[in-house]
């Protein structure tokens, strides 16, 4: 059709369909380059909201979006179902386990990030996490057979222990989960379990630094403190988890808590992958990259999201969803720029806000310079994330659990299922 | 408060919450008993729609309700989350796995059925099934895998084999399930691997006598395959698997077809609880019982549904929902006209029909002598789906999924998940 027949397209390899793999991907549909969308999932998770899985509110469906259906209309984007073993950065080549390896002209590392567990070790100390799905669903399934099992528990103490959830991260995740749980059992499960006292089930919150939601404002982290209180969680700050064993879980002053069921929500590390590839770093682990988004020191190798230490002025970006959306597009106009022999443009974060919900009516949120708290903060909170959800369906379906759950407080997603027997 | 203090309640023992049990405990709600239903699973489960789990369309909660939301408005009904290992008839005990006897005054056996495989080991031949959820979820990730690995196969005739399907058994289970998948092939996933050619996926559906729905009206069992075979399904009657070894189906023809998935829904047997039972037999294993439903030679044990060899005047009633949900709730009369020392009636099956639906806009419907295919058929299965659906919810919900995927030709759950990693 045009001379650009003549030179092949550029074929761009993006790894990971989390928030910045997947704008980038979208930014580069019908575009004059061959994308490839890598992930290991078949499905981009809306994770701002996978604590709603965990407490029984929302469908896994209604926050995993099939990635084929989010880029099927582009001709030019292919997404592979795959886990990538590494990147050889001189061939560039991607590394597919199981397949063949992957050519590219450009790569987008969006990697994400992986759970920092410390020095316990999830499996042996059996810790829930709630940063995937399979672990969303776990979660959902310990948490209802902790009642079955208490329901039948003569002891006194088992039958409490039974019924304890500590968690552990004051971060929007902890925050928001100990209010959903909270929420759970003295608004449904009450009803579910009218033989056993649910007013003995415990949650507790403990949070390593002086307050909760050290990224916000701090009368902001001091309501949501309070509003939890409120909704019967025990918060405990400046208190670090030293152990875990026998379902006690040791604490650095001294006390244990019994507690059948241990969530960690306390901080983040590279994932194996990103480990192994060597590139440079900044903090953390996380890989150091140019204003353009490059990885330092090499050709055509951008890096994004969680995994990369995006800076500005403010200094290195937080690792939100925001930052990884904003960057998957800037990074995509770059590569067409560089493709086009025009400048890069260096990276500036938007910052329009965060906010978390602690329970029903009430939130906090800072928008720009603006604070809100309370309803006006839920109702923010609302509206972003049914926002940012993407497709419509989704957001309708996301609205019709909520409305059913607001209106009706029950929670009908409280089934224990497995896909294995 | 009345002389009815002086003598102890009775206490019904219900094993199983499936159409019968669920009916048996609904009906014996604030009667003067003491009721416990019993299940292995927290959720019953609307099996008539499984096929849809398992092809993308509805979500498990959807169809999977809670037990303690049916039962937690009535204060003489108890839920226990519990494996029955046994019953002692003579002591009058069911026996627990991990837990303690109950003891009952009146029993309601109402376990249901399991997959008959016949000669073949669904573990060691890689069968999927397709009768509870954790199948239609392992099924619903197989299917979506299968077309995944297709895509980067070189090899023609396995890429055709990874997009095979042979389903066994051509009651409704089967032809609605070839039906689905032959439509989620060519209407959604055809959108989703735009480099993969969907004519050459096969849904195969094999059945061992002449007709289709051999329960249906024989020209209802001829219209299901004229239009299975418009979709594309290959319907094989007079036909029996003998084998299934390194992916290929061995038929009794000689023939072989090679399929990664062989869908079992070809015959059902007693369950293992049911099979250990010392208790008379009637045809196929199935517990004997007399026109009141106790089971022949005990005292206040009755067995309904799948399990029992129920009986009027056409026979031995056929394993459905409708039988099962009559008996539950005639049971339960009886047992209390028996407790007020009144005789008991004995059992009559209303047959209102049965009905299939085989993809969009077409159905087979007998209803009382009228027979219905094609729309017709297809509107009067949907009614009376979504009227048996317990819940408002649940009938809204799955409504909306239905609208969705008959407006937009969309199956938004096409997510692979599992619950372990």
């Amino acid at each position: 059709m045009s001379s650009q027949l003549d030179r092949p397209r550029p074929k761009i390899v993006i790894v990971g369909a989390g928030f910045g793999g997947l704008q980038c991907a979208r930014r580069l549909a019908n575009k004059p380059v061959d994308v490839v969308l890598i992930d290991r999932n078949n499905y981009h998770l809306f994770t701002p909201l996978l604590y709603q899985v965990a407490s029984s509110l929302l469908n896994p469906s209604e926050i995993a979006i099939p990635v084929r259906s989010v880029v099927n209309q582009a001709p030019n984007v292919r997404f592979r179902l795959a886990t990538v073993n590494g990147v050889d950065f001189s061939s560039q080549h991607v590394q597919i386990i199981d397949g063949a390896d992957i050519h590219y002209d450009y790569v987008v590392l969006a990697l994400g990030c992986a759970t920092n567990y410390f020095d316990l070790d999830p499996e042996r100390h059996g810790l829930s996490g709630v940063k995937d799905l399979p672990e969303a669903l776990a979660l959902r399934n310990q948490v209802l057979e902790r009642f079955e099992v208490a329901l039948t528990e003569q002891d006194d103490e088992q039958q409490r222990q039974h019924m304890s959830f500590v968690i552990v991260g004051g971060g929007p995740t902890g925050v928001e989960y100990a209010g959903a749980l909270a929420e759970l059992f003295r608004r449904v499960l009450v009803h579910d379990f009218p033989d056993l006292d649910l007013t003995r089930a415990r949650v507790v919150l403990i949070e390593g630094r002086d307050r909760l939601l050290i990224d916000f404002p701090s009368p902001l982290g001091d309501y949501a403190r309070s509003r939890l209180e409120r909704l019967g969680v025990e918060v405990r700050l400046k208190t670090l988890v030293k152990g875990y064993e026998n379902r006690l879980v040791s604490l650095d002053n001294g006390e244990t808590l019994p507690a059948d069921t241990l969530i960690w929500a306390a901080g983040v590390k590279p994932t194996r992958l990103s480990q192994e590839l060597t590139l440079p770093r900044a903090v953390a682990g996380r890989i150091e990259v140019d204003a353009y988004l490059r990885v330092a020191g090499q050709e055509r190798v951008y890096a994004i999201g969680d995994m990369a230490a995006m800076q500005d002025a403010s200094g290195v970006l937080p690792m939100m969803a925001p930052p990884a959306m904003q960057a998957g597009r800037h990074v995509a106009d770059n590569i067409l720029s560089d493709i086009r022999d025009q400048p890069m443009q260096p990276f500036r974060y938007r910052d329009k806000g965060i906010m978390a919900t602690i329970g029903r009516n009430a939130g906090v949120a800072r928008i720009g310079r603006l604070k809100f708290r309370g309803f006006p903060g839920w109702v923010a909170w609302l509206l972003v994330h049914l926002y940012f959800l993407i497709g419509f369906r989704n957001r309708l379906a996301v609205l019709f659990q909520w409305g059913w759950n607001y209106f009706y407080y029950d929670r009908p997603i409280r089934i224990i299922t497995r896909t294995e027997k």
